[in-house]
């Protein structure tokens, strides 16, 4: 099914019953070592580790590197599907994500400094026939609706609980 | 090398050179399908496609899906960091997240929807033989040093750049 099919299902989809607009996504996972984590989404399986100077035994990216990964692969496929929706012809594209971290913040070092990112660029190179303001204008629809880029951009509410502990 | 140990060795070369805090994390791919990016994080390769209904072949899993996994497994690291760190002991940890989205956003069917989560929701179940109050204890200073968590909750600053398009 081409994407342009995919997205005009969906629209069908949503306008016979507007619940199937809501859908929750759900991954689990455990520890298999202090650093690797054995992940699970839907039937894929993940493995995410630390380096070596972590701790880690570099079995798989570490989870920063998989936010990262997410963002980019985000903006992939978001541009396909507005390529799609805009009529703009895409061959191909490649993306490259890189983000700043002060490694004083997660570990405790210094509680004046976040733990997270303090900054992450994104570059996205088209592959077409089409004009540079074709791609501009395709770049802007993917900013304005990049699941993952609005999670990084604009504060998500997130809650976490704790399960009672087992011996 | 233990997660001690490698905490131990990052504060003592951070205090011989305080620019060694500071990493830039990068990652990159292609789209080999509209749907399907093949990323690269370092020598580590990641497959990242879309379900069927959404126009993909399920070769991996999804990019919201993937940004899920970075929040457990960062999660679940940073527990097992700060376990090291406050002498509480940990003997395995399972971590579930569940997201909420609206595909009428990415999708461009309703602009008043946020393309992203609405809301995201996080289970740790540690097992250990430590009182309930001390894994408590931990899971704060977890929420409160957590790289994953702090760029989902809090807005970080995102730049997308486009390189001049090839034919």
């Amino acid at each position: 099914m081409s994407i342009s099919e995919a997205i005009e299902n969906t629209r069908q989809a949503i306008e016979a019953d507007p619940a199937n607009a809501a859908v929750t996504l759900r991954v689990n996972g455990e520890n298999v070592s202090p650093t690797e984590f054995a992940a699970r989404a839907g039937r894929h399986r993940v493995t995410i580790d630390q380096p070596g100077p972590l701790g880690g035994d570099d079995k798989g990216a570490g989870p920063t590197e998989y936010a990262l990964l997410a963002l980019a692969s985000c903006q992939a496929v978001i541009t396909s599907f507005w390529a799609a929706k805009l009529g703009i012809e895409l061959e191909g594209l490649e993306v490259s994500v890189e983000g700043d971290l002060d490694v004083r913040g997660f570990l405790g070092f210094d509680d004046s400094v976040r733990p997270g990112f303090s900054d992450i660029r994104v570059e996205i190179a088209p592959r077409g026939p089409e004009t540079a303001d074709r791609y501009q204008e395709l770049a802007e629809a993917v900013d304005a609706h990049c699941p993952v880029l609005d999670l990084f951009t604009n504060g998500t509410q997130v809650s976490t609980r704790l399960a009672v502990p087992t011996a």
